[in-house]
Formats: C-alpha cells, structure tokens, sequence
C-alpha cells in the first residue's frame, strides 16, 4: 500500500523515541507527496506488525499526525492524509489547522473530532480485545464448518443455546432449557419481538431516567409507556403506575443510566407484583452484569422467578462488542412455545457463522478468560477514574460506582447542560448528559449543577485524565 | 477426532470405488465400537481435504452410511453416530431400520430424513459456493481492520452502502445514492421498520399467492392485508383492493411463488396508481432478480420511478446464502430523511465484521463473478429440471421457468396436497405445496390435481432425478 521509509531495522536503530520516527517518515512522505491527499494509511495492526513495534506506538503517531492536522480519523473507516494545499507550512501547520471558518476549518474541524476523548457510556475496550483467540475462531469456523450456507433454527443454533443456557446458570443463575433462548440481532429486535409475544397495547412501566432506546422501540411498536417511581433501591412497586402497567421494564443487576443495584427485598416485592395479576411480566435487562468490581455477583431476578413471569434479556454488546449485534432472551417456557407455534414466520437475525463463532468462543474458554481479564481492566479503569474525579472541586457526587463501563456525576456548575456539553465538544471532548436518557425531560435535573455519565471502557487512562483536565479548563 | 483408517495412500492405491472405501471404513468403525453412539463424523469437506480426496465422495459415503442408518445428519450440526444396539446384523440393516414403531423407529425416523431430497424453493447451491474467496475476504477483514469492534452507522457501514448502491445501478438500474439505502438483518426485519416508517394502520395490498412471510411480519405489525386480484401480467391495477389500498406489495421482476414477470405496462399502471394519491407506496421485493435465463434482466421497477414511491427492498440470501441473515432495502429520499431524524435509537442489526466481508466480497469481484458462476449453474440445474418434468405423464403444467430458483408445477393426481407431500416425505422427498403460499386458503388450487413449487437450487443434477424417481412411484 504505502512505501514507509522507515523499515522495522531503521526503526530499532536510532536514537529518537519510535513513536517520534514513525511519524516523521510519514509527515516527510506527505509533505513530499508521495502520500496523497485523501490517501487511507495502513491501519495501525498493520503496520505495527509490519515495523515491529507495539500499536501503541504506532497509534501515538498517528494521533500526533492528526493533531497536528496532516492526517484525519475516519470513524470506522481509518486514517486518511488530510489536504495540505492551503495550509501554512509545517512549523505552524499546528494553529493553521484550526482556523475558525472557511474550507480549510470544515476540514481542521473533521480532523480535530477525530482526536475526541469519548466518555461514552456504550463503549468497550478495543485495546485488549482478544482478537487473537477471536479470530481463530472465525477461522475456525470458516474453515471446519460443511454447512455455513445452511440458515439455523429461528430461535439460533442449537449448539449456541446450549453454551449460552450453561454460561448463563453458572454465571447469572439463570434457569433455562436452551427451547427458552432466542438469539437476535440486538435488543432493540429482540423487544420488538417481545412486544409481538405479548400482544399489543401493554402499558410498561420503566425507572426515570432509563434505557431510553429500549423505551422508544417499545413505543412506536404500540405499547403504553410510563415512568415509574424509583428509590435508591429502584423501581418502586406500590405506585399507581405499577397498577396501571401489565409489564415492568427493569435493570436490577445494575440499573442503567443511575447505577442502581436492586436489593433482594425489592426484587421479592417486584416478582410479588407480577404474581399479583395473571398476564404481568418482568423484562429483565442484564446488560452489564459482566462487569461488577466488588462483592459476589448477583444472580439475576429471574433466578427467583417461580411463576414464569420474567423474560431476562442480555446482550454481547458489553461482554464481545457492540459491533457485534447480537443478544438473547430467556423466555418463560409458555412464551417460548408461543413462539414455536406461532412465529415461525420470523427467521433468525443472526448469520450461521456468527452465530458459531461466539459458540465456539465460548466452548472453549475464550469467553470467559476474556471476560475475567476485561474485569480486571475495567476495575483499574475504574478506580482511576474514581480517583481522579473525587480529586475535583467541580465533582459535587459520584454514583453508580463498582458496576459497569461508566459513572454517574453531578457536577457543580452554573452553565447548563448543554453549553457544558457543547464547550467540551469544542475541546474534542464528548460528554453525555443524564437528560437524554430521562423520559420526562423537565424532572430528573440535579437541584444545583449538571448530571453526567462518564464511561470509561473506550478510554486509556491518559485519555480519561487528558478529558478530566480539558474539563478542569471548562468549568 | 476420528481416526479413520483409509489413509489418503490407501484410499488412492486400491480398486473400489473411493466413496466404497470410506464408507466401509467408517463402517467398520462404527460395527467395532470406535465410532461409540452420539460421536459426531468431521465434517465432509475437513475429512475430504485429509483423505485428498473430493468432497462429492465423502458426502456419497456419509449419504450411504445414513441411508443405511449408519449415521444421522442433523441439520445444522453434521453427521452422527447412530445407536446400533437394537438393530439386527448388516445385511438386513437397511430393513430394519424402518420399523413402524418403537425406540427404533424414531431413531430410524430421524435417520430416515436426513437423507431427505429438498425441494425448498429457498435453497441455495452449497457445493459451487466459492468458499475460498469468501474465506479470503473474511480473513482480510480480521485481519486489517482496525475497528472492528467498532459500530458502524445504523443504516450500515458506509463503504458497503456505496458499494450496494453502485452494484444495484449496474445489475438493476435502481436509482439511489448510499444515503437512501439501510442494511438490516433480512426482509422481515426491514419490513417492520417500513411499517413504522409509514406509520401504523396501512392497508397493505399482496398478490395471492405471495411470500407469506411478508404477509404475516405486515399482519403482526399491525398493518390490513387484502389479497390482490392477479393476471398473468401479475397484480391487477384496477380493482376495489387496490382502490382500498395505500401500500401494494409486489416482486415484478418474479413474482414469489408465480413466477410472473411483470410487463412495462403493468408497471406503468402500478406506478400511475401510487402517483394517484398522495402517501402511496409500491414495496418493490427484488428478491431473486439475479437469476434470469433467458433475455435480458428487467430493470427494476424503482428505476422507473418519478414520484419517490417505491421502497426497493434487496437481499442476499439467494445471491450468497440465506445463513447471511442479511438485506437492505432503497428508501426514498424522504423516507431515509425521516430514519435519520427520528428513528436514530434503532442500531444497526448487522456486526461490522459481517459488513466489512461482504463489502470486501463485492468490492474486489468475487461476487459478480460468483453471481455470473452461478447463473450457468443454475440455469444447467433449472434446464434439467424443466427437461425431466417434461417427459413425466403426470405433471400438467409448468410455470414460472427462465428465472429464479423454483419452477412452479401443477400434478396430475387424485391426491390431496397434504396426502401427497405426506407420502413424499415417508420417501425422504420434501416437497412444497402452494397452499402454504396462500392468504385465501380455499381458493388458488388448481382446478383438478396439486400445485408444487420444486426449488432446484439447493439440489444437484443426481438428486432432483432421485426425487423425481419417487414421485413417479407415488404419483
């Protein structure tokens, strides 16, 4: 693709960090023109393993290049050599590229976003995903599978039923025959069918502030929808709209956005509600519960179902990817035979080989080494983060600690939400306001100061203090 | 896994035939305890790549050995290992693995019907399919792509919208720029989101018979079906249906299960009668249009269209497998606008790696030359077909030749639909009858005899004579 000049023997030779002449063979070769404009670089896997350094390395060029303004970030796409033509040169291309209108600042400002610090609540750990062992799989997979061609049961493979029916009873204490599982490509699809399962015009009720995807697919596929009041223990249960609502939308394990984590007595009192009126159901999102930094994990709440009221859905997206689009539900044995008898007319969501991929990822241990691994990873993320935040003046509470990929923080500020949010922005920082996730928009405001969720999964540690002292600048 | 004992030299250097050789191998095996009950065969293609030898021979061999209730095939799984404890000796193994009732007999059962000829009209040839390609692409994918992890836009990665579009210009004339196209997780899941892109409460008009499973995804999501009027020009324009209606559903290209093509007439009709009223729409399903035989492809009826009222809705389940999973479909401006704005909360149900793949499929010519391959080999199965349905004293009529993957056929027989797909399927023989296609069950049955859709596409030359041999002794 592209000639570097720097081989991997020039590379070790020399006296500059590698970072350092890694980027500057490539800034040579743009400024030469041997790297054209528009020109895609090898992506940094590659050309680490080309150069024999880390990614890092190579991904600290690369981040100098395009702060720097000779190389833009495309989301999901890589790095492209940036038009230079009507830059100033090389000494002062820094401040030129950020000029404040006019072509070359569309393209500054295309190039600046892509250095963002992301403190998206939804992203995971792209540095120590095991893509070895992954991509073995899918080689795996690819190379000792007859029937690739041949679609699956609509429900999901079988084999990947069984394997996620054993993870999910050791794991999350769920009781299930593999009959009860049905793979799908993500929640949003899976609640669509759930909808479909119980029949239009239920009226669900959910915690205020919530999972607001998951509240918008269950409105426009014709459901009621009602905020409930919650406690610090979660959804409460005596409230009128829990006497109006036939199905209750909840998170227990670790309620997102807030945090929360559902005691035992609720859970009972929850379960009791549904008991109380035949045709109540329980939708149990389990999306995180992968990633819990103290204490023993809690089993989910359809572990104590015993009237075959609860229907648990989790999710891949936190535990493999996001990218990947793939989840499952555990259906109450009668719903399951509801869908058998009935929809058959749905074909499965999911490819055969993905399908068997993540099987085999998890028959053989991948999954599990991997997620045990990423709870060490995420807890030292964690506690940095925490730390670094309970360091701040600006930081008036932190909640939802010890779970998950983010934090809950009320910060002491007298801008609002969305001048906060919009000044970060400026400053290549994206953050994420609790008002997005709250159904009612007016209630749900801290009484003084912003709400927001700071994920960490996506970010090192230094881009997580990087963001923390461009907001020490803003607030 | 197994060892076998014909090593690739042994299978080479003696005089029976190779498949013979195998098979008694594995017999032998399996007679002597090696191969216990329950233990799962390599599969054909990893057990031919050992022996050296063609994938064709090993899959005689296995067919042998599960026709003589040897081995099971369990679809989407491989070959097993049968319980051979109660049967008698091998002589007479083949008998008495047909009992009527019994232990045996639902093991011989099973058995029976892995060595099922499938006449799906949803089949796809798994034997040509260029699996060294597609394996190459897919390997590329995790190996140079550095975001795989990452979530692409919700309509679908970028790259592969802009290959589609440039594929669908080309191969069926559709008018479209990548914006206008979303991918998602096959036909039924793209239909949902229609619906709540046009909102809920539309009457939906469908030729009849139909692909039923659109019909019952558009009855479920709260849409009204009428049956439409037909010709043999296909959905007739000018009917009290149709005056009803606000969406008419409709495959000119090749109607499902018909096989009609719709003449230029007929689609200045269809589009005259959208262009008459405002908030019409024509749901144009190309599902199959790669696959015509004679003459020149027809455009699509998007291509035609000037009033932005045709949703074109693509898939690849016939062009590369049905086990994708995957579609996408061309919305009108407007409507691709109205996703952006306010169904944002739904993800993509596509994962990246599966997009970058076939992008990369497409992008390099393994799919036009896999789709040029392809139609040879089709048309020389559908030639066959055609042929030996001809010379059979009991087949009246034939429709729907020159396209696709089925041929439509009316049988000469006394039998009722469900009396003669019964005593086909005690043969092994899986046919389909056109009333599973219908919306208005009692009527569309020919006036005298049966109906059958025989797909070819999933069977070689061998087997749809094997099966055509069974029906002359039942028929």
């Amino acid at each position: 693709m592209i000639a570097l000049q720097t081989t991997p023997d020039a590379v070790q030779g020399q006296q500059k960090p590698l970072y350092e002449q890694i980027y500057l063979a490539i800034r040579r070769d743009i400024e030469d023109g041997r790297l054209p404009c528009g020109e895609k670089l090898p992506s940094t896997r590659l050309l680490a393993a080309n150069l024999n350094v880390s990614r890092f390395t190579v991904n600290l060029a690369y981040e100098q290049l395009v702060s720097e303004g000779y190389l833009q970030a495309r989301a999901g796409s890589g790095f492209f050599v940036c038009d230079l033509s009507d830059l100033y040169d090389g000494l002062t291309r820094k401040e030129s590229a950020r000029p404040e209108s006019g072509q070359t600042g569309v393209r500054a400002a295309m190039c600046e976003s892509a250095s963002q610090i992301d403190f998206s609540p939804f992203a995971v750990d792209g540095e120590h995903f095991p893509y070895r062992s992954w991509k073995r799989c899918s080689k795996d997979v690819l190379d000792h599978t007859d029937d690739l061609l041949l679609t699956r049961e609509a429900e999901g493979d079988w084999q990947l039923r069984e394997t996620i029916a054993t993870y999910l009873y050791r794991a999350r204490g769920v009781n299930c025959t593999p009959d009860q599982i049905l793979v799908g490509a993500g929640n949003e699809y899976l609640l669509m069918l759930v909808v479909q399962l119980l029949g239009a015009g239920r009226t669900v009720v959910m915690d205020d502030p919530t999972y607001i995807q998951a509240y918008e697919v269950l409105v426009h596929a014709g459901c009621r929808l009602l905020a409930g009041a919650s406690d610090r223990n979660g959804l409460l249960c005596d409230t009128a709209q829990m006497q109006q609502a036939d199905v209750a939308y909840v998170m227990p394990s670790h309620q997102f956005p807030m945090g929360t984590v559902m005691p035992l007595a609720r859970r009972q009192e929850l379960l009791d509600w549904a008991a109380a009126r035949p045709g109540r159901y329980i939708l149990e999102d389990d999306h995180d519960s992968e990633f819990r930094y103290v204490g023993k994990p809690i089993p989910s709440l359809q572990s104590r179902d015993r009237n075959d009221c609860v229907i648990y859905i989790g999710t891949f997206s936190k535990s493999i990817s996001p990218a990947l689009r793939m989840s499952y539900m555990v259906l109450p044995r009668h719903l399951g035979e509801l869908f058998r008898s009935q929809y058959g007319f749905y074909s499965s969501t999911v490819s055969t080989q993905q399908q068997l991929t993540v099987s085999r990822f998890m028959q053989n241990g991948d999954f599990e080494r991997h997620l045990n691994r990423m709870r060490r990873i995420y807890k030292a993320k964690h506690d940095f983060l925490l730390r670094e935040l309970k360091r701040r003046a600006w930081v008036a509470r932190i909640q939802g600690e010890n779970a998950g990929l983010h934090l809950v923080v009320t910060v002491k500020t007298d801008q609002s939400e969305k001048v906060l949010l919009e000044a970060a922005g400026k400053r290549g920082v994206q953050l994420y306001g609790m008002s997005s996730y709250c159904i009612n928009k007016e209630q749900n405001v801290a009484e003084s100061g912003v709400i927001l969720l700071f994920g960490f999964g996506g970010l090192s540690e230094e881009q997580i203090l990087d963001g923390l002292q461009i907001l020490d600048e803003i607030l």
